[in-house]
Protein backbone atom coordinates (compact mmCIF):
# COMPACT_ATOMS: atom_id res chain seq x y z
CA UNK A 1 0.00 0.00 0.00
CA UNK A 2 2.84 2.31 0.10
CA UNK A 3 2.75 3.77 -3.08
CA UNK A 4 -0.91 4.79 -2.44
CA UNK A 5 -0.03 6.41 0.84
CA UNK A 6 2.99 8.65 -1.00
CA UNK A 7 -0.33 9.71 -3.49
CA UNK A 8 -2.21 11.08 -1.14
CA UNK A 9 -2.19 14.88 -0.37
CA UNK A 10 -2.52 15.95 3.20
CA UNK A 11 -3.74 19.58 1.80
CA UNK A 12 -6.73 17.55 0.41
CA UNK A 13 -7.65 15.56 3.30
CA UNK A 14 -7.62 18.75 5.73
CA UNK A 15 -9.91 20.63 3.25
CA UNK A 16 -12.63 18.39 3.69
CA UNK A 17 -12.09 18.06 7.27
CA UNK A 18 -12.85 21.93 7.68
CA UNK A 19 -15.56 21.84 4.91
CA UNK A 20 -17.13 19.24 6.30
CA UNK A 21 -17.46 20.58 9.63
CA UNK A 22 -18.52 24.02 8.39
CA UNK A 23 -20.61 22.76 6.01
CA UNK A 24 -22.79 21.09 9.43
CA UNK A 25 -21.85 23.46 11.32
CA UNK A 26 -22.92 26.83 9.55
CA UNK A 27 -26.07 24.87 6.70
CA UNK A 28 -27.31 22.41 9.63
CA UNK A 29 -25.86 23.79 12.99
CA UNK A 30 -24.60 20.79 13.63
CA UNK A 31 -21.12 20.68 15.27
CA UNK A 32 -19.06 17.57 14.53
CA UNK A 33 -16.22 15.85 15.73
CA UNK A 34 -13.32 14.51 13.21
CA UNK A 35 -11.85 11.36 14.37
CA UNK A 36 -8.45 10.31 12.70
CA UNK A 37 -8.98 9.91 9.06
CA UNK A 38 -7.70 6.49 7.92
CA UNK A 39 -6.69 4.31 4.40
CA UNK A 40 -9.95 2.28 3.65
CA UNK A 41 -8.29 -1.25 2.17
CA UNK A 42 -11.27 -3.18 2.27
CA UNK A 43 -15.16 -2.63 0.73
CA UNK A 44 -16.14 -3.28 4.32
CA UNK A 45 -18.15 -0.23 5.28
CA UNK A 46 -21.90 0.01 5.34
CA UNK A 47 -24.61 2.54 4.93
CA UNK A 48 -27.89 3.20 4.43
CA UNK A 49 -27.98 6.79 2.44
CA UNK A 50 -24.48 8.25 0.49
CA UNK A 51 -23.97 10.96 -1.32
CA UNK A 52 -21.81 10.90 -4.28
CA UNK A 53 -19.56 13.60 -5.89
CA UNK A 54 -17.19 13.20 -9.16
CA UNK A 55 -13.59 15.58 -9.27
CA UNK A 56 -12.61 16.04 -12.80
CA UNK A 57 -9.34 18.05 -13.50
CA UNK A 58 -5.85 18.77 -11.60
CA UNK A 59 -7.82 16.26 -8.91
CA UNK A 60 -9.77 12.96 -10.32
CA UNK A 61 -11.98 10.49 -8.18
CA UNK A 62 -14.75 11.20 -6.02
CA UNK A 63 -15.71 11.72 -2.55
CA UNK A 64 -18.32 9.45 -1.07
CA UNK A 65 -20.23 11.18 1.92
CA UNK A 66 -22.40 8.21 3.94
CA UNK A 67 -25.07 8.04 6.54
CA UNK A 68 -27.20 6.27 8.41
CA UNK A 69 -31.11 6.47 7.29
CA UNK A 70 -31.77 7.66 11.14
CA UNK A 71 -28.67 10.12 10.89
CA UNK A 72 -28.71 11.38 7.61
CA UNK A 73 -33.17 12.17 7.67
CA UNK A 74 -31.90 14.37 11.00
CA UNK A 75 -29.20 16.06 9.41
CA UNK A 76 -32.11 17.19 6.77
CA UNK A 77 -34.25 17.95 9.11
CA UNK A 78 -31.95 20.53 10.87
CA UNK A 79 -31.07 21.47 6.98
CA UNK A 80 -34.52 21.94 5.84
CA UNK A 81 -36.64 22.53 8.64
CA UNK A 82 -38.35 19.68 7.24
CA UNK A 83 -38.67 15.78 8.39
CA UNK A 84 -38.69 14.25 5.38
CA UNK A 85 -38.32 10.86 4.81
CA UNK A 86 -35.88 8.76 2.77
CA UNK A 87 -38.07 8.13 0.04
CA UNK A 88 -38.91 11.49 -0.52
CA UNK A 89 -37.16 13.24 -3.65
CA UNK A 90 -36.42 16.67 -0.87
CA UNK A 91 -34.69 14.21 1.14
CA UNK A 92 -32.54 13.38 -1.62
CA UNK A 93 -32.13 16.81 -3.07
CA UNK A 94 -31.45 18.46 0.40
CA UNK A 95 -28.83 15.07 0.83
CA UNK A 96 -27.27 15.98 -2.88
CA UNK A 97 -27.07 19.79 -1.89
CA UNK A 98 -25.02 19.15 1.55
CA UNK A 99 -22.71 16.78 -0.10
CA UNK A 100 -22.03 19.61 -3.59
CA UNK A 101 -21.48 21.89 -0.40
CA UNK A 102 -19.18 20.03 0.87
CA UNK A 103 -17.27 18.93 -2.08
CA UNK A 104 -17.42 22.46 -3.47
CA UNK A 105 -15.90 24.38 0.22
CA UNK A 106 -13.01 21.97 0.13
CA UNK A 107 -12.30 22.57 -3.17
CA UNK A 108 -11.97 25.82 -2.99
CA UNK A 109 -9.43 25.61 -0.25
CA UNK A 110 -7.30 22.95 -1.76
CA UNK A 111 -6.79 25.47 -4.72
CA UNK A 112 -6.46 23.15 -7.90
CA UNK A 113 -8.43 23.80 -10.52
CA UNK A 114 -11.00 21.21 -10.77
CA UNK A 115 -14.88 20.22 -11.94
CA UNK A 116 -17.26 18.85 -9.49
CA UNK A 117 -20.15 16.64 -10.79
CA UNK A 118 -23.53 17.04 -9.93
CA UNK A 119 -23.91 14.68 -6.79
CA UNK A 120 -25.65 11.55 -6.81
CA UNK A 121 -27.56 10.26 -3.50
CA UNK A 122 -27.84 6.41 -3.30
CA UNK A 123 -30.50 5.42 -1.09
CA UNK A 124 -30.60 1.62 0.46
CA UNK A 125 -30.06 -0.12 3.79
CA UNK A 126 -26.73 -1.39 4.09
CA UNK A 127 -24.92 -0.55 0.86
CA UNK A 128 -21.44 0.07 0.55
CA UNK A 129 -19.96 2.43 -2.12
CA UNK A 130 -16.54 0.15 -3.44
CA UNK A 131 -13.50 2.03 -3.96
CA UNK A 132 -11.15 1.23 -7.46
CA UNK A 133 -8.26 -0.10 -6.45
CA UNK A 134 -5.73 2.44 -8.55
CA UNK A 135 -7.12 4.91 -6.07
CA UNK A 136 -5.99 5.29 -2.83
CA UNK A 137 -9.24 5.99 0.13
CA UNK A 138 -8.89 7.95 2.65
CA UNK A 139 -12.02 7.42 5.43
CA UNK A 140 -12.36 10.49 7.64
CA UNK A 141 -15.00 9.50 10.06
CA UNK A 142 -17.24 11.86 12.04
CA UNK A 143 -19.47 11.77 15.16
CA UNK A 144 -22.67 14.45 15.54
CA UNK A 145 -25.39 14.42 18.25
CA UNK A 146 -27.58 12.26 15.76
CA UNK A 147 -25.12 9.71 15.01
CA UNK A 148 -21.91 8.76 12.93
CA UNK A 149 -21.04 9.51 9.58
CA UNK A 150 -18.55 9.15 6.90
CA UNK A 151 -16.60 11.43 4.07
CA UNK A 152 -14.57 8.86 1.92
CA UNK A 153 -12.08 10.95 -0.01
CA UNK A 154 -11.11 8.72 -3.14
CA UNK A 155 -9.14 11.75 -5.57
CA UNK A 156 -5.43 11.12 -6.67
CA UNK A 157 -3.69 14.64 -8.31
CA UNK A 158 -2.94 14.08 -12.05
CA UNK A 159 -2.18 18.34 -11.97
CA UNK B 1 -41.52 18.60 -16.56
CA UNK B 2 -41.84 20.83 -19.91
CA UNK B 3 -38.65 22.50 -19.30
CA UNK B 4 -36.81 19.18 -18.34
CA UNK B 5 -37.60 17.30 -21.52
CA UNK B 6 -36.67 20.58 -23.64
CA UNK B 7 -33.38 20.22 -22.29
CA UNK B 8 -32.39 17.10 -22.96
CA UNK B 9 -29.87 16.35 -25.95
CA UNK B 10 -31.10 13.11 -28.09
CA UNK B 11 -27.55 13.23 -29.45
CA UNK B 12 -26.27 12.84 -26.38
CA UNK B 13 -29.10 9.68 -25.62
CA UNK B 14 -28.38 8.19 -29.09
CA UNK B 15 -24.46 8.15 -27.42
CA UNK B 16 -25.07 6.46 -24.93
CA UNK B 17 -27.31 3.84 -26.48
CA UNK B 18 -24.50 3.24 -29.69
CA UNK B 19 -22.15 3.32 -26.43
CA UNK B 20 -23.20 0.53 -24.50
CA UNK B 21 -24.18 -1.65 -27.29
CA UNK B 22 -20.57 -1.22 -28.40
CA UNK B 23 -18.91 -1.54 -25.31
CA UNK B 24 -20.97 -4.76 -23.99
CA UNK B 25 -20.44 -6.37 -27.41
CA UNK B 26 -16.82 -5.77 -27.81
CA UNK B 27 -15.62 -6.17 -24.45
CA UNK B 28 -18.00 -8.51 -23.07
CA UNK B 29 -19.16 -10.65 -26.07
CA UNK B 30 -22.56 -9.87 -24.94
CA UNK B 31 -25.53 -8.51 -26.94
CA UNK B 32 -27.91 -6.11 -26.09
CA UNK B 33 -31.37 -4.96 -26.73
CA UNK B 34 -32.43 -1.35 -26.60
CA UNK B 35 -35.61 -0.47 -25.25
CA UNK B 36 -37.33 2.45 -25.52
CA UNK B 37 -36.00 5.63 -23.40
CA UNK B 38 -38.00 7.41 -21.18
CA UNK B 39 -37.84 10.10 -18.81
CA UNK B 40 -37.33 9.09 -15.44
CA UNK B 41 -39.79 11.44 -13.32
CA UNK B 42 -39.82 8.94 -9.79
CA UNK B 43 -37.09 7.70 -7.65
CA UNK B 44 -38.88 3.72 -7.73
CA UNK B 45 -35.74 2.09 -9.63
CA UNK B 46 -34.06 -0.45 -7.25
CA UNK B 47 -30.64 -2.45 -8.46
CA UNK B 48 -28.40 -4.24 -6.45
CA UNK B 49 -25.36 -3.32 -8.31
CA UNK B 50 -24.29 0.26 -10.10
CA UNK B 51 -21.81 2.19 -11.46
CA UNK B 52 -21.94 6.21 -11.56
CA UNK B 53 -19.42 8.34 -13.75
CA UNK B 54 -19.82 12.23 -13.32
CA UNK B 55 -19.62 14.18 -16.21
CA UNK B 56 -17.86 18.05 -15.48
CA UNK B 57 -17.66 20.70 -18.33
CA UNK B 58 -20.09 21.52 -20.87
CA UNK B 59 -22.16 18.61 -20.07
CA UNK B 60 -22.56 18.13 -16.28
CA UNK B 61 -24.23 15.03 -14.11
CA UNK B 62 -23.66 11.73 -14.12
CA UNK B 63 -24.38 8.36 -15.74
CA UNK B 64 -25.75 5.26 -13.30
CA UNK B 65 -25.62 1.96 -15.38
CA UNK B 66 -27.41 -0.74 -13.04
CA UNK B 67 -27.74 -4.08 -12.83
CA UNK B 68 -29.29 -6.95 -10.48
CA UNK B 69 -26.74 -9.24 -9.15
CA UNK B 70 -26.40 -11.73 -11.73
CA UNK B 71 -26.59 -10.18 -14.38
CA UNK B 72 -23.37 -8.02 -13.34
CA UNK B 73 -21.75 -11.17 -11.54
CA UNK B 74 -22.72 -12.79 -15.66
CA UNK B 75 -21.69 -9.51 -17.40
CA UNK B 76 -18.39 -9.37 -15.46
CA UNK B 77 -17.38 -12.86 -16.10
CA UNK B 78 -17.82 -12.45 -19.45
CA UNK B 79 -15.61 -9.24 -19.51
CA UNK B 80 -12.67 -10.87 -17.03
CA UNK B 81 -13.15 -14.58 -17.74
CA UNK B 82 -13.46 -14.87 -13.78
CA UNK B 83 -16.36 -15.55 -12.10
CA UNK B 84 -15.91 -13.23 -9.26
CA UNK B 85 -18.66 -12.46 -6.23
CA UNK B 86 -20.27 -9.34 -5.88
CA UNK B 87 -18.12 -8.64 -2.23
CA UNK B 88 -14.85 -8.96 -4.27
CA UNK B 89 -12.39 -6.01 -5.45
CA UNK B 90 -12.08 -7.48 -8.58
CA UNK B 91 -16.03 -7.44 -9.01
CA UNK B 92 -16.30 -3.75 -8.41
CA UNK B 93 -13.36 -2.82 -10.13
CA UNK B 94 -14.69 -4.77 -13.15
CA UNK B 95 -18.43 -2.96 -12.71
CA UNK B 96 -16.16 0.68 -12.58
CA UNK B 97 -14.23 -0.13 -15.52
CA UNK B 98 -17.44 -1.47 -17.96
CA UNK B 99 -19.32 2.08 -16.89
CA UNK B 100 -16.01 4.48 -17.28
CA UNK B 101 -15.94 2.86 -20.96
CA UNK B 102 -20.05 3.32 -21.99
CA UNK B 103 -19.15 7.32 -20.42
CA UNK B 104 -15.99 7.46 -22.26
CA UNK B 105 -17.13 6.18 -25.10
CA UNK B 106 -20.51 8.28 -25.22
CA UNK B 107 -18.73 11.16 -24.47
CA UNK B 108 -15.80 10.84 -27.69
CA UNK B 109 -19.38 10.34 -29.83
CA UNK B 110 -21.15 13.40 -28.76
CA UNK B 111 -18.55 15.97 -28.82
CA UNK B 112 -18.70 18.00 -26.48
CA UNK B 113 -15.87 19.53 -23.89
CA UNK B 114 -16.35 17.22 -20.38
CA UNK B 115 -14.56 15.60 -17.73
CA UNK B 116 -15.48 12.39 -16.38
CA UNK B 117 -14.60 11.05 -12.98
CA UNK B 118 -13.42 7.89 -11.90
CA UNK B 119 -16.08 5.31 -11.47
CA UNK B 120 -17.82 4.85 -8.05
CA UNK B 121 -19.71 1.36 -7.64
CA UNK B 122 -22.32 0.78 -5.33
CA UNK B 123 -23.38 -3.03 -4.16
CA UNK B 124 -26.25 -3.26 -2.08
CA UNK B 125 -29.24 -5.18 -2.44
CA UNK B 126 -32.05 -3.28 -3.70
CA UNK B 127 -31.03 0.13 -3.81
CA UNK B 128 -32.16 3.48 -5.48
CA UNK B 129 -29.97 6.41 -7.03
CA UNK B 130 -31.57 9.28 -7.03
CA UNK B 131 -32.51 11.64 -9.43
CA UNK B 132 -31.91 15.48 -8.67
CA UNK B 133 -34.64 17.65 -9.13
CA UNK B 134 -33.09 19.81 -11.65
CA UNK B 135 -31.27 17.81 -14.03
CA UNK B 136 -33.42 15.58 -16.45
CA UNK B 137 -33.18 11.96 -16.02
CA UNK B 138 -33.55 9.24 -19.36
CA UNK B 139 -33.61 5.47 -18.75
CA UNK B 140 -31.90 4.11 -21.54
CA UNK B 141 -33.50 0.26 -20.55
CA UNK B 142 -31.13 -2.87 -21.72
CA UNK B 143 -31.91 -6.21 -22.41
CA UNK B 144 -29.42 -8.80 -22.61
CA UNK B 145 -29.08 -12.88 -21.82
CA UNK B 146 -28.16 -12.91 -19.13
CA UNK B 147 -31.17 -10.05 -17.39
CA UNK B 148 -31.66 -6.59 -17.56
CA UNK B 149 -29.87 -3.50 -16.81
CA UNK B 150 -30.64 0.39 -17.37
CA UNK B 151 -28.32 3.43 -18.25
CA UNK B 152 -29.66 6.49 -16.30
CA UNK B 153 -28.77 9.61 -18.46
CA UNK B 154 -28.52 12.47 -15.82
CA UNK B 155 -26.92 15.48 -17.15
CA UNK B 156 -27.90 18.88 -18.55
CA UNK B 157 -25.83 20.63 -21.24
CA UNK B 158 -24.19 24.01 -20.14
CA UNK B 159 -22.16 24.49 -22.62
Amino acid sequence: MTTETVQINPTIIKAFVHSTKNVLSTMANTQCTIGKPYLKEKNTSHYDVSGIVGFTGEIIGSVVISFTSEMAIKLVEQFTGENYTADSDYFADAVGELSNMIAGNAKSEFGLTAGISIPSVIIGTNHSVARMSDVPCVVIPCETPYGKMAVEVNVKCVG
